[in-house]
């Protein structure tokens, strides 16, 4: 697929600035990139990278310029570059039907113009919607609904009772709709709290490799349309995720937790039991955090507390070994100056 | 499934007060219950929320009341629901046999009344017992036994030689008998050494979503009965972990550690290689543990000290700047005193 | 299989102390060693327990003896232990060969010495080469790799463009090529950047269980020979890890970081985007590295400072609460002392 550069200008409805005949046969970064492709400047002081990069043209903010080499000016250029990409790289349409290995319920209902692939099971009364792709190996339990054009990677499970909305992309190995981990201790053992509730994924949330998301107890464990779910994730049971947020590698949240919408949780964040997240906090990663963050707020830190201050706790940390030894000789000054104005109240500790 | 009030009384021996004829069709909590929902109060703080619930009845303890509204009181509400949740949501009774799509070794021996669902492997000289359950794509490997109605859901692996006790419940996606991660540096490369010890996971443990257990170098790798395991936990090779032990999620446990009986692991806590938890511990939550604690003993943090020592370390961190500047102050001022006093002896650091 | 004393000492190019006639029929540790077990002790503090051990011989360093008892001494003892291993455990043979049941894109290659299991399935233009195996439930996508004998254990998958080289060894449930997490915020939702580069793995790699490594953005997410990655770990997209390096369970690497050869990363590390390890640099568990390690440096802590001053620190946190107290008490004192001095200059904070 060969595009010249002023029909690339025009799909992204940028301002060309040199020659639209430049052939461009894909993007690649300022490093990589070679004749015939198109990089991208995402800001002023990637100038001297792009210089010195083999590109064949650039996509560029209003203010940059690559003197003596042609470039597109775009409002936000990575945006471009994400739309690009896909003129480059087309999703691969897969062939609608259902593998002759897949194993589908009589009692499922699948799209015709879905794509269900080798191995793929579904269970009774679930169901599959149009152009929905369940790739091989998905395991789909009884009850569910997979929405429309929603993609389940190989090998992803939904236990029963789970409901993922449109277009939503769940990659290779998550699980949705394990039992919550909940139990009565008797006084000598663990006895289990049956976990009835189920799991509604919301349209355009992507889940990555690999996620846990438990069903609730009773009710639901929910996640709000637009919210995008990295690799290792865990959701415990009754949580539920507003939208539009973003949430980490490795990131644990309790049961029971409320996280707002537009929220970010850095990596290995660890929430407890019962936290509340307001709209459009942010959580850095590693924080630990127990009870309520204010909408908008940032935090930092295990405990979590105010980035401002988690911030100047870090960079103080190393010298408190330093401080220690300070103290310990101030003690003494001062002993030595009360002793020596006889105001001596006996052994400092 | 309808149940009148009398009858769910009787059912967990509780204290009926009010009609006992009033029909009960579920269990919600006190947000979400509606007309013929039967609620709970776990703690006196609740009963403005139970006084506002639409429920028609409530499992309440002892000492609470709930003005006007029929209730049924019971040593442990939490409990009772616990038990009536498998009233009103029975396990579903699969069907005993082996789905034609499932790959058995003929050198395997399959109960009868198990369940061996679609696409299922099992490996030669595996025994599956009695009332056994294994969902889809699960896989297990040569030498392995699952025990009397355990149920391993979709996608779980065991490796060769895993032993799983009664009763057990493995989530989805759970990997038991990888390689332990176990190399000797040759002076240029990492050597594997071979990994050919065992799994064992006794009776009534149940295991998280898409967590990980590593064999035994030689030996065994131990989980005692009625431990408890959230998802995505690790459990290196070699390690034992004792009875009726809880491991939150995304907790990892490294090689050769001994954890007790009754320990409580809370989420993402780390434990190097060879520590010790002695019975009844308790490890915070995202805490760092090397050595050994003591049995009965709390502790939290990065590395872990004890808890009420943690506690006042992470009250006391956000002021560190300040305190930092505090002292810098005190030194000029002990200065000051010290020059005034004729007592200076050079510049303070 | 048995062997004697003298055969295994030959094996090893140990030297023997003792009868070459004793027999052997396998290895154990001091604990659970009983009579016919080859033992070993790496270190003289292990003497005493070797003592009391019931093997029935030691594999020993040069300087350690153990009075009485038979001995092979060998420079490094635990690597001889991994020879031996492998002679008593010797590696199962599989059959080469495609399981009927197994699903191979007519446009695959498989060799016709490579092992493919039930279920596996290989997508369009994929290769898979000579005695690699395919354990069950394994899914290749268009366009892979498997190099020359590399084993992928079952559920393990590789997305579309994933190389694997030689030697390698993948454990159960590894997502190999699954999406980067990226996306570019439109002001109010998360618009998808298309993943569309490749991951290659390296000869003599090998991946834990439940690992998930993503595909680069462009370009390729590079894991270089002889690394060797624990459990759960996450590998973001467009990340190179470098040659002989460890990284240990749950550890997460975020996007287009730089790892350099021989770096040790313990486990629950943290890595933010575009970190750079240089070689040889040691990251100590639960650490949240930001910017720069330098090549040879040891760091710990979150974030991660150098390994002997976060030791300190660690040391001196348990302290800090009563720091506070003194620093307050020293203030007071020092108040007094100014008044004393007609000094005074307010109220001290």
């Amino acid at each position: 697929m060969r595009w010249t550069l002023g029909e690339l200008a025009r799909l992204v409805e940028g301002e060309l600035e040199g020659d639209p005949g430049v052939p461009i046969r894909g993007l690649a970064s300022l490093e990589r990139a070679g004749d015939g492709d198109l990089s991208f400047v995402t800001a002023r002081r990637h100038v001297r990278a792009a210089e010195r990069s083999q590109a064949s043209a650039f996509l560029v903010p209003p203010d940059v310029a690559i003197p003596g080499r042609p470039v597109i000016r775009v409002a936000q250029p990575y945006g471009a570059v994400a739309a690009l990409l896909r003129v480059f790289h087309p999703e691969p349409i897969l062939a609608p039907g259902v593998h002759p290995t897949a194993c589908i319920s009589s009692m499922a209902r699948v799209a015709l113009d879905a794509t269900v692939l080798a191995f793929a099971v579904v269970g009774d009364a679930s169901v599959v919607e149009s152009r929905a792709v369940l790739h091989p190996h998905v395991v789909v339990g009884d009850r569910c609904r997979v929405g429309e054009a929603s993609i389940l990677h190989a090998h992803v499970v939904l236990r029963e009772d789970v409901v993922v909305g449109r277009r939503v992309v769940i990659h290779a190995g998550a699980v949705l709709g394990a039992d919550g981990f909940g139990y009565v201790f008797d006084g000598s053992h663990h006895r289990k709290i049956p976990q009835v509730g189920r799991v509604v994924i919301e349209d355009d949330v992507e889940i990555g490799a690999n996620v846990t998301i438990d069903r609730a107890t009773f009710g639901e464990t929910v996640v709000g349309h637009g919210t995008k779910i990295d690799n290792l994730v865990q959701i415990g049971h009754n949580t539920v995720v507003g939208t539009d947020t973003v949430i980490v590698a490795q990131t644990g949240i309790a049961g029971s937790c409320r996280i707002g919408s537009r929220v970010v949780l850095g990596g290995q964040v660890g929430l407890a039991d019962h936290v509340t997240i307001g709209d459009g906090a942010q959580v850095g990663s590693q924080a630990g955090v127990h009870g309520e963050v204010a909408p908008g707020a940032a935090v930092w830190g295990s405990p979590a507390i105010p980035l401002p201050i988690a911030r100047r706790v870090a960079v103080a940390m190393p010298r408190l070994p330093e401080l220690l030894h300070t103290v310990r000789r101030l003690e003494k000054r001062v002993a030595d100056l009360e002793r020596r104005l006889g105001m001596w109240r006996g052994e400092a500790r």
